[in-house]
C-alpha cells in the first residue's frame, strides 16, 4: 500500500498495461521478453529473454520481465515457468552498465526501483520457476536464477554464475544477498561476495548453487521441463502457500527496507570511482563491439 | 501470560492434572505415552509412544506427551529422555487426520493448540532428548524428531522421513519449518517443502536430517542411550542454558506468531478441497484397516 | 551513543590513548599486541598476539587488541592484517580464567565489556582479517579466528579449535554464536555447543570452521598472506561495503542486545557451581605452573 504511493504514475501505467496481457494462442511478447506454452504441457510456460547480444537486464526488461510474471499469474490454467535464454551462450550478463553510467539521481531511481520490483515479482511469485541457465550467469543473471525454485544449468567451461559485483567496484544488495544465501549459506556467501568470485559449473552444483548440471542446451530445456513437471505434479494450492509461506519473511523484510536499498545503491553508483569502473568497462564493451 | 488467558479452563485442568504425576517405581503413564527409567541409567528416562497402529498425533497423544515432558522436568534426577515408539515399524505417522476431517473450527482450534502447546513443550524443554527413530516418521513423526537435540534412526527399505504435507494438501506450519531447516539448511527446505519428499534413511543422514544410523530397533536403542549420556554427562546447567539460549530466538517468535499460526492453519484446513484431499485418505485408510 | 554513556572514563582513556598510536618503522606495539607490516606487501599488517604462555584474553590483551585493530583502520595504506599468535603452539587458550574466578561485579563487568568491545572491533573492522590459527585455539580463541574474514590453521595432532564453554560449566554468549553458526551452520553449533566440542584441525576444515589447513607454522603465516593478498586486491571500497553490509544486522543485533548479554554472563559466572569449577581450574594451572 504505502509502496503503491511510492511508484510513479508513469510506472504503475507501464505495468497497468503489460498486466493486461495475456497469452493469445499460447503465445505472448513482452518487451524483449517471449513467452510460450510448453508443446507437451500447457500449464507450463517457456519465458524466453531475447536482447541480444547479453540480456542485459534495462529497465525495458526488468518490467517486461516483471509484466510477463504478473501476466502467467493471471492464466487460470499455468502452473509455472521455465525461465531461459532466447540464445544459448548468455543467460543474462545482468544488470544494463548503460543504465548505471553518467544518468541522473531520478533515472538511477527508475531503474533500481524496476530492479526490486523484478525481485519482488519474481521471488514472490507463487507459481513454479524453473531457471534453465542456457549460458553464462554473472550478478543479476544470477540473481533471477536464485530467485527461482529450479536451477538446471548446462556444464560449459566458458559459463559461469556468481554475485561478482565487487569486481566491478559495486556492492551486492542484501535482496540479492538472501537468495544466495539461501542456496551456499552464510560462509560461503561472506567469502564469495567480497571476492566477487564467479564459479564454473560443476563447483556451483557442488555448493548448492545449481540443482541440476547438463550437458547441452537442449538437455537443459529438457531437464528444465521434467523439474517444472515435478513441482506441478504436486497440489497446487498446497505447494504454492508453502513456497510463499516460506519466502514470507524476506519478502516482509524487503518491503521495509526497500526505501533503505535504494538510498545505499544511490550512494554507491554516484560515487566517482564507481562511475570511473564503469566508465572503462562501457569503453571496454564499445572497443569489442566495433571488432 | 496472554496466552494464558487463551487456553480454555477445560484444557489447562488436563495439563496441570497430568503435570502433576511422578514416577511410580520409575514408571509413569500418561495417556498413550508409557515412561520409564533406563535400566542401567536412571538420569535417562525412555519415553514411548504407545497407540497402535500408527501413533497419530491425536489431540490425547498430543497432550499426553506434552505432559510426560513437563512431569519429567519435575523429577530431580532426570536429566533427559528418550523418545522412541512402543512398537518398532512406526515412529509416528504424524498428526490425526481423523482429527481434521470433518470437525468444527472449536474442535480445529483445540486440536491445533495441543499441537503448537506439544512443540513448545518437546522443543523447549532444557531436558536432553534424543528421538530413537525405530521406524517410519513423516510429517509431525518428523516434527517430534527434530525437536530433539539426537536423532538416531533404523535403517530400513520401508522407512522415510520428512515434512511430505504438501502431498496431502496441506501446508507445514512455520515451527515445523524452523527446526527441519536447522538439520538440512534453507535451499533443501525449501525444494522438499514444496515438494513434500519423504526421504529414504541414507538419504535423510546424508542431508544432516537424522544423526546416526544404525542397523536394527535393538542397535537404535542402545546407540540413543549411548547418545543421551554423552549429552548428559555435560555440566547441566552449563548444557541447558546453551540449549534454550540458542533456542530462545525460535521460541520468542513464536509466541508472537502462534495467533497467526492458528488462523493459517484453520484457512487451509478448512478449505473444501482439503476436506476432499484428507476425506479421500481417511477411506483408504478405513478401507486398508477392514481388510 | 548511549554505549559511550555507559563506558567509564576509566575504559575511554585507555581506547583514546590506544587509538592515536601509529605504526612507526612499520611497527607498534599496544601491551601485548606486537604489529608490523608484513616485509613483502605493506598494505598488510601482521598482527600477533604475545602473552605467553597462553595467550589469555585478559582485559588487558582485549583492550590492546580492540586498539590495535582500530589503530590499524587509522593507517591510510593498510587494507588488512593477518592474526596470529607470536609463539606457534598456541593460537589463543581464551578468556582468561583469572578474570572470572573471585572477581566483584564491577570487575566482571569491566571485564565482559572489553570482550564484547573487542568482539565488536574485530567483527565489524572494514579492514581484510585473516586468522592465521598456529596453535590451538578454544572458546574465546575460536572466537577470535571466527570473527576473521579467512581462517588458515595448522594440521597437528594436538591443536584442536571450537566452543567447548560448557565443558567448564559455562556459556558460550549468542554473539560467540552467530560467528560460529556462520561458519558450520545451526544444526552443528547446537549439538557440538551443547557438548562443548573441540574438533581436530581435519574435522575443522570438513565442517567449514577452517578454510586452510596447512602443515607448520611457517605455511600458515605464507597461505594467511596468500589469502589476505587476494581479499586485498578486490577494489577495497565495494569490498569492504560489501563486508560491512553483510555483517550489519548482527552488528545491529548486538548494539540492542549487549545489555541483556552482560546480564546473562554476570548471573551466569557469579552461579557458586561456575567459580567451584574455574577454582578447580585455576588449581589445576597453579600446579600445572609449578612442575
Amino acid at each position: 500500500m504505502s509502496l503503491l504511493r511510492k511508484i510513479t504514475p508513469k510506472l504503475l501505467s507501464t505495468v497497468r498495461l503489460a498486466s493486461t496481457q495475456t497469452l493469445i494462442d499460447g503465445k505472448m511478447t513482452i518487451g524483449p521478453v517471449n513467452t510460450s506454452l510448453h508443446p507437451e504441457n500447457d500449464e507450463i510456460a517457456v519465458v524466453k529473454l531475447s536482447a541480444p547480444p547479453i540480456n542485459a537486464l534495462s529497465k525495458n526488461m526488468l518490467r517486461s520481465l516483471e509484466s510477463t510474471v504478473k501476466s502467467l499469474e493471471q492464466e487460470e490454467d499455468v502452473k509455472g515457468f521455465i525461465l531461459t535464454s532466447e540464445k544459448p551462450g548468455i543467460f543474462s550478463a545482468g544488470l544494463d552498465i548503460f543504465s548505471m553510467y553518467g544518468k541522473n539521481r531520478e533515472e538511477l531511481t527508475e531503474f533500481w526501483t524496476s530492479v526490486q520490483d523484478l525481485w519482488k515479482a519474481l521471488y514472490g511469485t507463487p507459481l513454479v520457476t524453473v531457471a534453465s541457465i542456457n549460458g553464462t550467469s554473472p550478478a543479476g543473471g544470477c540473481l533471477l536464477a536464485t530467485c527461482c525454485d529450479h536451477r538446471v544449468m548446462v556444464n560449459h567451461p566458458k559459463f559461469n554464475i556468481g554475485l561478482n559485483e565487487t569486481k566491478l567496484g559495486l556492492v551486492a544488495p542484501l535482496f540479492f544477498v538472501r537468495a544466495y544465501q539461501n542456496c551456499i549459506g552464510p560462509r560461503l556467501t561472506e567469502r564469495h561476495l567480497n571476492l566477487g568470485t564467479l564459479f564454473d559449473v560443476e563447483t556451483a552444483q557442488k555448493i548448492g548453487l545449481v540443482d541440476d548440471v547438463v550437458k547441452s542446451a537442449e538437455d537443459c530445456f529438457d531437464k528444465s521441463f521434467e523439474r517444472a513437471e515435478e513441482y506441478c505434479e504436486i497440489i497446487d494450492k498446497a505447494r504454492s502457500n508453502t513456497k510463499l509461506l516460506l519466502r514470507s519473511e524476506t519478502l516482509e523484510w524487503f518491503e521495509g527496507y526497500r526505501e533503505k536499498d535504494l538510498e545505499l545503491f544511490l550512494t554507491c553508483v554516484q560515487d566517482p570511482m564507481v562511475q570511473n569502473s564503469l566508465n572503462m568497462y562501457v569503453k571496454m564493451l564499445q572497443a569489442k563491439s566495433k571488432k
